[in-house]
């Protein structure tokens, strides 16, 4: 789940690239030279935990490597952002696949849908800010590895990441309980967005707005409805079906 | 979800021939008699929590009918014998579908398995006896009130049922990661029951030995495993694809 990252210039750059995914310092005890007091500015800026501590402890903490007297544990997955997720799917020479989770708060399913969207190829999944689980270890553990190859990127507001995305040639599917349309009529060789809502309240209504196509996945049973996870992976391996084996 | 038992011979008889569902057992303060005794150590020999309270509490519980000093909570979903699950599937006029579990022994994964079971009209859920969850809450809050409809039979030996099942004329799949036939080759159309193993060992050879077919769920990323919820999902999700909208 987390990294040790050691040395001035390694710490100074994680601090200014990617502050949400350090999650503590530890500075030795005394007074600080200029690059050290840097360090502790830009951790103080954002909210990041200093500790100062006996030179051993940082030899222990960097496992005896030349730490230069600074150590940082960095949260092992971070968020990524949404041009990483568009160049995964540029360079893989496949069709886009992206998962949008629209209310998933529940960790468990955020982490079961990071594995599926991994076994099924896709290029990466886009949550919003709010009404999000946060990505943490339950999520990591749920993903059972996953996330340290699909990215997972946060954002402020999806529907803006829809407009993006279908600037970029990309269609966006969502799944919906009251969809005229079913899963099985959608043509998956499209490059594909799908929206998945969260169990009771489904998609919101601006981001079902946005959607190109709003299919439901068929209900035999007297239940009514799927598991969050379960729509997300009967959808996902629909389209690596039709695209790989129809 | 759960239905109050009280009286000794009654709680007796549910210690002794389903402990399984009987999920808590209250009991007055102060020295027991003989057969509360025998509640009490049968309560303790199958892990079965037991409450020490007032008498009023008892009468509260069992809303004030004789219960001679002991109620039990019982988990309303028991199991079902095979027979109901075969006469499920035949007065429903379709073809069958059981899903076989081998090993399921997370309790999450067992109750999301019986709701999409549920959701893709499965005649019903065959476990076996040892390394299986027990039908507990947790699987009842998980199945989201599929139990209520889709029944649960728990044999001592899968290979018999196999045997049974395929005397009815019904084909036995094996989900397999290095089966050589992948799922979407599968007639689908034939009468099934999908048998789906646990995630780190897969189905147990004696059984796979019992499988008509063997078929793998594709697999694109990196991480090259499917929780086994999800692997059922995708599995009984291409079964009704290709019985109803192929």
């Amino acid at each position: 789940m987390e990294k040790i990252l050691f040395g001035i210039h390694p710490v100074l750059e994680a601090l200014k690239a990617q502050p949400s995914q350090v999650l503590q310092i530890f500075l030795p005890q005394g007074a600080l030279p200029e690059k050290k007091r840097n360090i502790y500015s830009l951790a103080q800026q954002h909210k990041i935990k200093v500790h100062f501590v006996p030179r051993t402890r940082l030899d222990v903490l960097s496992n005896k490597e030349n730490h230069q007297g600074v150590v940082a544990i960095i949260s092992a997955y971070g968020y990524q952002p949404l041009e990483s997720l568009l160049k995964k799917w540029k360079t893989s020479g496949r069709k886009a696949l992206f998962v949008i989770l629209d209310g998933i708060e529940d960790p468990r399913n955020f982490g079961a849908i990071v594995r599926t969207a991994n076994t099924a190829g896709a290029h990466g999944i886009i949550v919003p800010k709010h009404r999000s689980a946060p990505l943490n270890e339950v999520v990591a553990k749920t993903a059972a590895g996953a996330l340290a190859h699909t990215p997972v990127c946060r954002v402020q507001n999806l529907t803006s990441v829809i407009t993006i995305l279908k600037k970029e040639g990309v269609w966006i599917v969502g799944t919906a309980d009251d969809a005229e349309q079913n899963l099985y009529s959608l043509d998956c060789k499209l490059n594909l967005a799908v929206v998945v809502g969260s169990e009771g309240k489904g998609i919101r209504s601006l981001v079902k707005k946005g959607c190109d196509f709003l299919v439901s996945i068929p209900m035999q049973g007297e239940i009514g409805s799927l598991n969050a996870s379960v729509a997300a992976s009967v959808a996902l391996y629909e389209i690596i079906r039709q695209r790989h084996y129809a």
